[in-house]
């Protein structure tokens, strides 16, 4: 058995910073699977074309190729069922997709409101054309107008996270007393700005803080380690 | 066996309106359970004394008296655990509280911001005084200042059920295929709306109204029959 995954790298290829391959790397721990991480740029569209599509992450088991971080928990849990399951259950699952979609429409898009200029500086000197093009398009602004008026972004980063926050404080975990895939689906969005970002998003004490921090030093510290950006 | 609920109902003890009675009764019907519902006005503090706090709903089960919607709901899960589950696992219980606190935090106070002053309208006489009073001090304004701008809370609450409506679309229930727990939280929602406002809040070709329409169809369309005020 032999596990390999393309894991989106900045410039420095030890910054690993983006959320859906953390979701991956996550759930790989959670299983006890190892796996060979691949740093890959952006603009290496080539070297994961065997996927048929242009996106990490991409997980290579043996002869299959599976892509997308839903497909690869999906894939996972039906390969290596035998290991501690991602969803404990039909509705569990159900419930995970929910985080996840809130997770993409809430938590992401108020993230991207406080790093994404902080992200053109960390990535591959040959990704930056490509991605600061394809932002400011769907973005419709340039990447540094776009963070300016931190307070008001920060603040609402804070409010978009309320749900979250009341959950962990009664809950260790989004899965209850264990970690589920549920948790590494939000842990991968905080851990893109920790891992992308100098900032300090999160009072120390936000709950939300203590419940991401229980999550990073999970499996050996695999979020903790996780090298970041150091502030200019 | 023999289960009682106290159920908030209007001045038409037919309607009854409350999101977390409506979690209640589609929870005892997933489980296959009979109630006899009282129904139950604000101001009746005195009728649910011996559940030792003044909200619905309150069940009552032989000697047990059992309040909170989500206690209730462990409850039913702990004691009538042969039949279906509500919760598939530890990690769907700890979504769904998660999912609670996403209703709660976002979907109740966006329909607030919709339904408040309809609901004061169907509500007992006896009620009204304490409504008005408790909730205009709660929101720092009258009622029908605060639903002013109907324009401006539709699109605020059809923004708020992003993540819903990115989920049913895949899924044909947040429990996945079969209904869940989680489902019945955000059903309470719409059914408070539904029950007790005449304003209909979703386009009929939002993925959600059909998600909607198929949890108010189960159990003998327990939801779809329940009454609703009619159109002034």
């Amino acid at each position: 058995m032999s596990l390999k995954m393309y894991d989106l790298a900045g410039a420095d290829p030890l910054l690993r910073f983006s959320p859906y391959c953390w979701r991956t790397k996550m759930a790989l721990a959670h299983k006890g699977l190892e796996v060979e991480t691949i740093p890959w740029r952006f603009t290496e569209k080539d070297a994961i074309a065997s996927s048929g599509q242009g996106r990490v992450p991409v997980l290579l088991d043996g002869d299959k190729v599976i892509s997308d971080s839903w497909d690869i928990a999906c894939y996972l849990e039906e390969v290596y069922r035998d290991r501690p399951a991602l969803f404990g259950s039909a509705d569990a699952k159900g419930a995970a997709f929910f985080i996840k979609r809130w997770t993409e429409a809430v938590v992401h898009p108020a993230l991207v409101r406080l790093i994404i200029a902080d992200i053109v500086k960390i990535i591959d000197p040959k990704d930056v054309d490509y991605f600061r093009g394809s932002r400011e398009k769907a973005l419709g602004a340039g990447l540094e107008d776009y963070v300016a008026d931190r307070d008001a972004h920060l603040k609402a980063l804070h409010a978009a996270l309320t749900p979250l926050r009341l959950s962990v404080k009664d809950f260790a975990f989004l899965g209850g007393e264990t970690p589920s895939y549920a948790d590494y689906i939000v842990f991968g969005a905080l851990q893109w700005a920790r891992c992308s970002s100098p900032q300090n998003l999160l009072p120390e004490d936000d709950p939300v803080a203590a419940w991401f921090d229980r999550l990073a030093q999970l499996y050996g510290g695999l979020g903790a380690k996780a090298p970041r950006p150091a502030a200019a």
